[in-house]
């Protein structure tokens, strides 16, 4: 089963973290995400790229309304022609499986 | 004449930045606004609260429109519960007075 297929789960403060190997599996599935780390908090983050600033930011509003539909959210960086996308899972500190399904999704609104 | 009321002129290479005396008194009109620098070049910048995504999101879209109106483009920051608003100059590297009316601008937008 794809990661964009899979549907996000509850995620509490006692959620499991990916571990390694996990990481190693579902970071190959989103190889356009870089792993990245602030205040200690290993983070996934993909800058997209637009032509102007219009489309960037119709782009954070298109990830915006799946991070509601998720009870999910992401930092949106708008700036003019590149929305950088950071996902994490701010209840663990770190990333849960969830992350990894939400960047998959985030890459299918960029293409569609 | 307050900053809010003034307009944005055409920004070029060669434009002026603020003087250090002008950033002073330019400065005080925008309190609630902090002196940041990143990679070397000045910046506005101000956090915006919010007790939603969908609040936050909405805030951003209304500086992106006025940013579309002035041709002038900010970074935006959408997380939940807030929006960091970052103004600069790209074609000065620095900061033109235009920053502190877009500055004072985006203030006008968060009370109203």
């Amino acid at each position: 089963m794809t990661l964009v297929n899979e549907t996000c789960s509850a995620c509490h403060a006692d959620a499991p973290r990916v571990g390694d190997d996990e990481l190693t599996a579902l970071k190959a599935q989103i190889p356009e995400w870089k792993l990245v780390e602030e205040d200690g908090t290993p983070k996934l983050q993909r800058i997209f790229s637009f032509t102007n600033f219009a489309d960037a930011l119709a782009f954070t509003n298109r990830v915006g309304e799946l991070a509601e539909s998720l009870s999910h959210h992401p930092a949106l960086i708008t700036e003019w022609g590149r929305v950088t996308v950071i996902w994490w899972t701010h209840k663990i500190h770190g990333l849960h499986r969830n992350d990894f399904i939400c960047a998959a999704r985030t890459d299918q609104l960029y293409i569609s």
